[in-house]
């Protein structure tokens, strides 16, 4: 008979009581009726303060690189939708995460394919990690892409990845919000009728009207719930991140960093997913803070390390690491001449607009973790 | 050893690789590393449409009354902190939910008994079912209760309820987001230092202040995230069913539905949870639809039946049912000449501030389901 | 000849040039092509500080309420349009306002007339003052109103007033903004097509929709400029203020003062027209301050005095007196046991909605000013 | 005696009342008690539509530029304050205004100078028409400047012009809403205490930090009435004028248009006062329509005219000219090879934030006015 007593606390104001014969039957009496006490889970669902089951990890390029290009002759298009690979955070396996509520995976495709379009509730991004003629079509709008490019597909677009014929293999991340709309019981997929779209806007429109700073389209309205800008380019993005360098000493936490927004309301490019892109300027280490929402880092540009709740990982270019919800973070280029860049795929949006974010910077020891792994 | 093929679909646009040893072999290479086929779990992350893990589920008040008057006895409040009933839903129980990601509770307490203080990063309400005296303190502010009264104690305020020497036995529900906070890994838990806090403002103060319909006090600001409205009388919101019910037809689903709002925002009156009252007319039986979000059901008033995915459910006053994520139901007062009323607790802010909302009337047989069960 | 040097001041940064005659004729020359030396102008147009051309003023019901009935005698609601004594305010005549940009009257209505409709983008409101049976029809929605009910005819509206057969003569205040609408050559105006409209909703059903505190109803959207709540009660306002005045100790410079708001934003009723109501308490004398926007006050209830810029004026029941932008205020409640209640009209959603508004208490003298006149 | 009914209709719902020896007496007694009969001046203030007092007119810069320049040797700085020539609607005089509420001057520098600093509550623009090394100091940030850059110096910041020791003479246009809060009587002026302000942040540090488009600096927060970027460079919204002429036919009324915006909220630069910047394209001729609010146009680039209210005026680069409210208004580049650019300021934001923007298309002679001047 299992025990309803395990999480009792000697605490003031906490659940305290011992299992008795009386007490057990009660509890089968209320388990039959569809109910329980709540003093026998109440110190297990409210806990002191967050403890992730995601476990903080790092997937090497280097070594997923063959496996992703393998796919490429194990599957076809056709068969398997779309070729990826994707990461399976060991405390998340059961809904596909990488951190979190957080799905990503490494996809690749051939010059001359182009995947079925297709849209769904869950919202996502496409960051380019390899080869060219990349492109992307969201509801009619095509993006042509380079790496480092940073494009969104958002909740209830049409969209579609492709690579033109003149390209070379393309490799980028996908990341989406699929398990926590799944969690929301909220996900709707539908396949395009005509399994692709036209494309009816002259390419990449979408970024010359809305990508210029400080200024918007006389008479343009854009009231959707993501950002009209569908692509970041890389350049621009870098061009920023230098801008900013010039007149700031930056975060003690972060370094450089700059958050993609929606040009309309400079809120997050999406409802449910977030994104930033910042450097590390040479010789940085930054000091340890913590924070709650789930955190996925590509390494876009340099090589480093970063300490995660006194894990330390090392990681070079193209690498991916995870940050749990309420991790001890840090990070450290490791080169004195070269800025490290880091793309950071993020739930902040959710955090932010439900009042559950929360920050802490480590108070000891400077700021820096000891490092235990 | 487990298939990997299980998911196939065979439609256009869908993942359809069947396993072979080749492959197989590839998944256990990946899984050593940390990654996954997406085509193996593609059609199980990214169904064509919600299936709840949700049960729909009545919990009659005249079963549980006793046994929640029975922890009167059985527990002292200083051992189990609450004596508190939760709703089990079978499909929800590893997450203690009595739908979705949504806690709920019967509470009871003799008079003269105060709970010990307490905040914590999860959201809660607290409707009031039978009794006299009770009061809740919230940040200071103290609001006395009565029957059907609404209360809130939102995410970061030190709370605490009590009842009054001369009141009676109380009995209410609470409601809380405990779940969703903790799937999210935000919640922070802290019991006051003095685990008693001091009312510092008149009595009822905040209702005073701005529950005033189209009126605010000169200067007044309030810029946090809930509504200043801490509680919600039930005379002041019956009146208003009937005032609206004087104006205008109702919805088909819903008869005569008022939201709670916040005042400052005419938004959820927090920003995780939402509530409504509506009421059934005499002999006012709507139609079915289905959204998204998950939903609770308290009885206030009257007596009739709800269908749910086909199933009928009768309820009295005081029954509690829920109606999981889109899940058809459509409501019926069992009485030609009384009305009833129904609160509802929800998720609606979350689905909302995420673009994740989404509903359907049903087309079919003038709107009502065919009752299977 | 003209002198340009009238404006001069001897302060560093302040315009100090003495005409001479090359700089005469240069500026005469700079006149022929349409254009003018600054520095002849830029000490008048960049005062210190404000000065208002309003005057301080207040206008006795006693002496003008003749004067209005008489108009029922001296002209027709058909030649007259409307019969209405404005309030010309000697500093503003040129544009008609009572003070600043705000234009008000006492209009008058026997039992039985109906006015044309018409809309126009001045905004309007009406605020009643005796006689009973008078109604508003605002864009089909027919609102009853009593003594001190206060009531909207926003921008754009079809509108007209109207007494039933069954009340009596009527006389109450209107307020509108067109001296404003006019100087930002703004104003359109139009007689409704069959000179009357249709009353298309229940009678005062916008007040049961959207007057009830915390609640709204389910579905419900209100997107325009100004509050749906387009009658105000003067039970409920009254019933507000003594909620509140039981509850807070008020400001210093005001009392007990509750804004009239839109309750679906919690800002003003309409976007260049803001009121407030605010009860003196038994005995109450306020301190000054000063605040930039225009005000003008009725008398809703009790007696008193208000100094104005060191001016003492008294007033009973019905008078209306005028704040003009950046005069010295405060007011006193004559009654040492009842209490007094003030009404006020104002620009203050101009004022905050372009960034102008300023406020100052007076620090000197205990607050209160040394009354000159 | 003046008469008192020269504004009589013949139209039913307006105001028709002669004059009478019984009513001019009952005029002249309202009179004295600081009032009058509605009837009398209602035609007069409510209008059919706006009638601007504000003339269509044009300012060469050929004619004005050896005027300014004259300014130098006129006067000094330390006697005029600032060196401007100020550009004086005929219908606006009383006000200084060129157009509607909106000044401009035209503003002359010697390298080395540096006019004072000052705050006060009326917004500012300045937009270089010629030289080099000018620069502006708003609240400690120092911006350079170029021809066509358009920087911006709102309401409460302190603010300072100069040109450095190696520039050329500068020449620039100076816009701001003095009349407007004038009119508005909440206009405050201060001298900054030590004349001159300190460079607190790196040069040009608000254009590169909020200047980044679809990206902010993390943490970053900004919540005044006005844009961050106080700086609007010509080089990136020339740039963006061909972006968005790349992929959209533009506006039949305005050919290529960009305006203005403040990067947190994509509303206007300043509460009070817009701007936009647009390109007619070579050969490129709009059609007419009409709006609400005035419009101050500076030519930037190329040759053509614009038809005002049946008015031709054939302007230049560097040309000045004003669009009345209400009145209609078409452009046309003279040139079939190179583009014109037209810089705008106007009052949109007070139009729009107030509810007062109305627009209308000319609907005869396919959308051309005729000439008539």
């Amino acid at each position: 008979m299992s025990r309803h007593d395990q999480y009792r606390e000697e605490v003031a104001g906490r659940a305290n009581v011992e299992d008795t014969p009386e007490l057990v039957e009660y509890y089968g009496d209320l388990k039959r009726k569809g109910a329980g006490a709540l003093w026998t889970v109440a110190n297990k669902i409210e806990p002191w303060e967050p403890a992730s089951s995601s476990v903080p990890m790092l997937w090497r390029y280097r070594d997923l690189r063959a496996d992703v290009l393998r796919s490429l002759d194990l599957v076809t298009p056709e068969k398997a939708g779309r070729r990826v690979i994707y990461l399976d955070n060991p405390g998340r396996s059961d809904v596909a995460a990488a951190v979190g509520w957080i799905y990503a995976g490494l996809q690749v495709m051939r010059p001359g394919e182009r995947a079925s379009a297709h849209r769904h509730s869950a919202s996502a991004i496409r960051f380019i990690m390899e080869g060219s003629g990349a492109y992307t079509v969201v509801d009619g709008h095509k993006m042509t892409l380079g790496a480092n490019d940073f494009v969104l597909t958002p909740n209830g677009t049409w969209h579609e990845h492709a690579v033109s014929e003149d390209g070379s293999e393309c490799i980028w991340q996908d990341g989406l919000d699929i398990p926590f709309v799944n969690a929301m019981e909220a996900n709707f997929y539908e396949v395009h009728p005509d399994l692709q779209q036209a494309v009816t806007h002259p390419v990449n429109d979408m970024t010359r009207t809305w990508g210029n700073p400080g200024l918007k389209p006389g008479g343009g309205k854009w009231e959707k719930g993501y950002s009209p800008l569908f692509k970041y380019e890389w350049d621009r993005t870098h061009e920023a991140l230098h801008n900013l360098a010039g007149v700031c000493d930056g975060s003690p936490h972060d370094g450089i960093l700059m958050e993609y927004v929606n040009p309309v309301t400079n809120g997050p490019v999406m409802q449910t997913m977030g994104a930033s892109m910042q450097m590390l300027r040479p010789g940085e280490k930054t000091k340890a803070h913590r924070h709650t929402g789930s955190y996925l880092y590509q390494v876009c540009k340099g090589s480093g390390h970063s300490v995660i709740n006194g894990q330390r990982f090392d990681w070079n270019e193209r690498d991916i690491f995870c940050v749990p919800s309420w991790a001890w973070h840090e990070h450290a280029n490791a080169s004195a001449s070269e800025e490290a860049c880091l793309f950071c795929l993020n739930d902040l949006p959710v955090m932010r607009a439900l009042g559950l974010y929360r920050e802490e910077a480590l108070a000891e020891n400077d700021g820096h973790q000891p490092v235990t792994v």
